[in-house]
């Protein structure tokens, strides 16, 4: 069994729940898995449908975004995962996709409001929405700009990928994250979601408040932290 | 055959038919099946989700919210569901969920007005929602006080938990209950389809109108009470 | 073979449909199957879940009612499927459901304006909303007032049931028919699609204007009457 | 086998995906597969539904819209169609499908305007809607005559065909291309979507701007044309 197998099964089988969970169409989204001692990840290959799709595909990539086992160009996106694996350790898997509600809220430029203990059980602020990327960087490398973008809004936020592991970006479409490519598509099904209900609650209530303080803590605590006992 | 076995598999299939009427990703609820004879009740393991979930991994739980046999962790939720019970003699079912449009009301702190005879079918009043919890509550026994939410604008509203069925936690999400576990699953699926048609309702008509008092009667009366004939 | 198997049959099939189209859940709908030469029709029994039902279970009634073959209760609607059968030769089955966005329209006691080509290959009127039910009625033969109300609301309009095969009974929900219990189901669903985008329509531009009167005319003809030669 | 056999397998399996991309119910929506070299395109027969289609059954109409061969009646859309075909000699299959959220902005006579890199992968414009017919055009060749409105809309804001493969006809419906029917019905899906997106991007921010030239430029190149890289 070669070395990077692992991360091969890991980041086919994730991408291949994408369409089950209602997250994409034919190719709107990609899914890695990171080894971050080997410094690899694992990669969808670019246009391949995920019906279609076999784990030996996956694209061996390191965190420069060089490719370093694999036949397929991997994802147009990789960029964008080789610079976050580069600088977060902990971060396992990371998914990208152009799911509904989240992508609606991307397009609006707006970070989606914490309104209620569901989206409080996962993260215990805002979900953030960086810029829109300026002329600049867009006719730079566009795809590591778009990375820098995260990073520099998880930053000015004072955010850290531990605890917020999913973010907007503006004018495109969502990231999410985690300590595996599994986690990271269960936080892209949840960040949908809590986009699809933060959008009804304010239909619902044009003036309707934000989430009371405790009540983000408490539920964000009771999941996360030393002291967590959440379960459903 | 073991004296909770009964409870256990209602609890077990009320919960497998969760995700199916779209009620639930993931973890996102529970269902409890009540023995008041016995004083317990069965209720979903912590975390587990449905599609692994066994009829022996319910766990056991008195109406104090004591765990009285299983190997695992109950629902978080069980301290609400264990008020409730030890309140509530005639309920033996009782389902949580974060389905979409009935927790979005509950994040807009609205009750749902009754705007049809769908509503009036189930209940003659509109939903509640619970006022969201103060700070000392949160910081107390939080499952309980959320119990004790219900318990206190049940009373308010002056609702016995026989007519009205189901009830929003504000800021958080959806309770619904019944004779059975089946039935409150039932009432959980109702309250969705009521809740998303409500919404519609408002957006079709701004200035749209309470269904008028007569109608209310008719058709809650229909199904319900001593000269009920109803069916579709 | 029986006299009454024909139209249980088609009863039977066509209830069946409700759930895969998605226009029900539970027992939120039934639709019968009428015999004008016999002068009964077949109707769905009350409270049985469509996947347990069998033809056997269809109830046979007269066209004032009353139950001619079958062990089972009718409909709580029957008094409404039996006035109209009354009424309207032609019409050999009729539907009647909760689906979600027809029944918003009801709720919103709006007729639903006719927006589109797609409305207008159906009918080449609005679809109309009958007033709310006044306390009289309501305290009457509630079942047979529903159906006179349909009747008035299409008289009032100007509107035989060929021609305009679908209506809604404000604040309750909608009514559709055909030729056969098929055709019934056919014409729900086609309500529950123009519903849908009728609302959207006005969503996506707030002063938008009712479709010309010759594209109405056009798209009717097309599939209506002598110079029909319409199929996509 | 025929000359014919290859455009009635590729229409014959273009016009069955519809149905479950959830494009259409019944019979709203037609997908064609034109031979240039031949003169001729094969098209859905008019009223099947598409769980009974056949091969066998597609009809082959020539660019004038007569039948070449086959038992059944074309689609009433043909003639649009063979009008397309005849101006456009890239363009190897057209669908045309009545899905509800890009129908919705066609009844409101609105393009759809450009908010995300999501539109921007398929085309670097607002999608088009042609305005409402007038009434010499209704009362005309009335299916030719939506052609040529197609077509009008597409000069008039100096789009081709190869780029910009999707539009709205006005009061009606949108019509989707490409270099074959099944890249047809991927862009009628992608369309969809888009349409889906843009009408929650302006709900969630009413004064949501328009993606800038930079992105728009950017996400269009990456995919098309001579430097393209993209795939997901």
């Amino acid at each position: 069994m070669g070395k990077y197998d692992e991360i091969r099964q890991n980041a086919w089988k994730a991408n291949l729940r994408l369409p089950g969970l209602g997250l994409v169409i034919f190719t709107f989204g990609n899914v890695s898995a990171a080894d971050h001692e080997l410094g690899v990840f694992a990669i969808k290959p670019s246009g391949i449908p995920y019906a279609e799709l076999t784990a030996e595909q996956m694209v061996i990539v390191d965190f420069d975004g060089k490719t370093v086992e694999g036949k397929l160009r991997p994802s147009s996106d990789t960029r964008t995962h080789a610079l976050l694996y580069s600088r977060w350790d902990l971060v396992g898997g990371i998914a990208h996709t152009h799911s509904t509600y989240a992508t609606a809220w991307a397009q609006a430029l707006r970070p989606i409001p914490i309104s209620g203990t569901t989206h409080a059980d996962y993260l215990g602020t805002d979900i953030p929405c960086t810029p829109p990327m300026d002329e600049e960087m867009i006719r730079g490398d566009y795809e590591f700009e778009t990375g820098m973008q995260i990073l520099r809004t998880m930053e000015e936020n004072k955010l850290d990928p531990g605890s917020t592991e999913m973010i907007l970006v503006g004018s495109h479409a969502p990231f999410a994250w985690g300590s595996t490519a599994d986690t990271a598509v269960y936080h892209s099904a949840v960040l949908e979601r809590i986009a699809h209900m933060a959008l009804l609650t304010e239909q619902i209530r044009s003036d309707s408040a934000r989430l009371n303080e405790p009540l983000i803590q408490k539920h964000w605590k009771r999941k996360h932290g030393p002291d967590s006992y959440y379960g459903q």
